[in-house]
């Protein structure tokens, strides 16, 4: 396949590609400068690829652990017909390792070593695999539309809304967690204004989310992030919407760093908070966010920007990625499943057994 | 003056630079990547500095500002000796025109202009103005000398801080307002850790305030703007310390954009906030920081990091560089005719004529 054919037809929706046997990612690295995909041929390069943030966004990884198995699949039993079941495992668990706090990567991975678990110790498990993680493709982006509709539901006309990182259709399958929630909203004509801050250090608002929604013909206004709650306090923000990487047990959410600042702001503005999240990215075996495993980065995320150093030399860094906002602070989860208001465990519980 | 001479003794202490005759202000948009200085030969270059970030930070615009008029008042006086006095007011205008938001400016340029009007009509200003401007640049480093002491007294043994953009000897006359309190803490021992927000867009505390304490032997360590709010969740941080541009008479502060969100932050975190602004910062004329003008500069400065565009193309921007934290989220604000605790309007009057 001809890369630059994949690039020329890009768009948002498109960027995890399974054509004609080979594995594609839409490379986010270098979004919007350029639009280039890579050509993925292995499970250690799938974890890779992960671990690099070519792909971020953790449905968009969970989806892209799972395609990852399909070429762990092929490999193990091109390798050894005989023994594909026991020697795929290593690949799993490399792809496990690659980022620690999306819990969609686990769940996705759990999910796919399930079906490995049923299928014939000696047959080729390549179709099925495959069939599998389209399976989990699709339903993510079944997902996100029935998550914009509930989510644009709750949002009343005219009104503003601040979104922060990337929570769209390239963190997901297609369509967007959050921005499918913006998405819908405009479509229906409720949304006035959409702020997205710039989401510093790796600049998935400015990069990314705009990249996103200028492509839908949706205006956008990026924002320094500490600027976020002096636009609160001008008037006219009704929510703020994100997505979410893990979810405890009792509403805690954890997203990219930076959301809990907001929402501590908006509490104080009385703006509220909605958290856009397939109920893949809840993770009830944690009682509370304390538990979720928030990864740091090099400090060089922050030591660099546009490619050159910008602080003085010598400063230490502290760079986790996450943060946690405690389940007080958010007014809904959305899901696929439903929505919860005012998240508490019981009403966790409530939404996966209905 | 060779200008490499100046680099080579370069100290965030001598940023200012008035020697035989001439000026010199240290470029900090180009620290720390280079130790550069640039020569000013007129109010309105002057002007122009002040206006590109040359210098900033306010205290330093305004003793910038001051011997701008040094600069302006040879020249009036060289062009027509008999009419100094009328010519010079242009340039006092282009000087004011520079910057919006800091109160120093203009209370500079008010006493230079106090001075001009006792001068004589007819004799040369030079020697006088630059006696005053050198005056302003003393009265601010003891003021700062003073502050580091009433600030470090309020700070507890094995204090965590953060601080915000620079307030440091950088944008001061020397020593600094928030970062001569934290400088003072640290010389007594106080000071466990220091943490500096990066600041978008302008990263002066990346830049300037990293540079600054290294210089110093102060450890520092970095964090993204947003990841602020979640240090201070994993607790161990005992105060925000921020500089001001403008603390209107009710005690709202105005200071570099994010100090509002920060503030905000501390308030749910029961984090204190200390203020540490000279006397000239407090401008009693605007009844609540609503009344400060607030500078919106170019959306470039968010588009751009490290000299490239990172942003998506015809992504709107909004781009407020400063923001005002209401009265009601500071603590404590550390001049150096004494502490106002909880400030408000009586409070501020009576600091101001004790």
């Amino acid at each position: 396949m001809d890369l630059s054919k994949l690039s020329a037809q890009a768009t948002a929706d498109d960027a995890i590609i399974w054509r004609e046997g080979h594995f594609y990612l839409l490379d986010q690295r270098v979004l919007p400068d350029r639009v280039d995909f890579i050509e993925l041929n292995s499970a250690s390069e799938t974890a890779q690829a992960i671990h690099d943030m070519v792909v971020r966004g953790a449905p968009a990884i969970g989806i892209t652990a799972a395609y990852g198995v399909v070429l762990a699949g092929q490999a193990a039993y091109q390798s050894s017909a005989q023994r594909w079941q026991s020697t795929i495992r290593a690949d799993l668990d490399t792809l496990r390792l690659s980022r620690p706090t999306a819990v969609n990567l686990f769940w996705a991975l759990n999910r796919m070593e399930r079906l490995i678990d049923g299928l014939s110790a000696t047959e080729d498990p390549t179709e099925s695999l495959l069939q599998e993680a389209i399976l989990i493709h699709d339903e993510d982006v079944r997902a996100n539309r029935k998550m914009g509709e509930l989510g644009a539901a709750l949002i009343e006309s005219n009104a503003g809304v601040i979104t922060h990182c990337n929570a769209g259709a390239l963190a997901t399958g297609g369509y967007g967690t959050a921005l499918g929630v913006i998405r819908s909203a405009h479509g229906k004509g409720l949304i006035r204004e959409v702020f997205a801050d710039e989401t510093r250090p790796w600049l998935q608002g400015a990069r990314l989310t705009a990249w996103e929604l200028l492509q839908d013909e949706i205006p956008v206004t990026l924002l320094a992030d500490g600027a976020a709650a002096h636009r609160m306090a001008q008037g006219g923000v009704n929510w703020v919407i994100v997505g979410s990487d893990r979810i405890a047990a009792n509403g805690d959410v954890a997203n990219k760093i930076g959301t809990y600042s907001l929402a501590v702001a908006a509490k104080y503005h009385g703006v509220k908070v909605m958290v856009a999240a397939p109920t893949s990215t809840i993770d009830m075996s944690l009682a509370s966010g304390g538990e979720i495993p928030i990864e740091v980065r090099s400090g060089d995320e922050l030591l660099f920007c546009g490619g050159r150093q910008i602080a003085a030399q010598g400063a230490g860094v502290w760079n986790p990625v996450f943060d946690v906002t405690p389940a007080e602070l958010v007014d809904a989860i959305v899901t696929e499943r439903g929505v919860v208001f005012s998240p508490n465990k019981k009403k966790m519980q409530k939404l996966l057994m209905d």
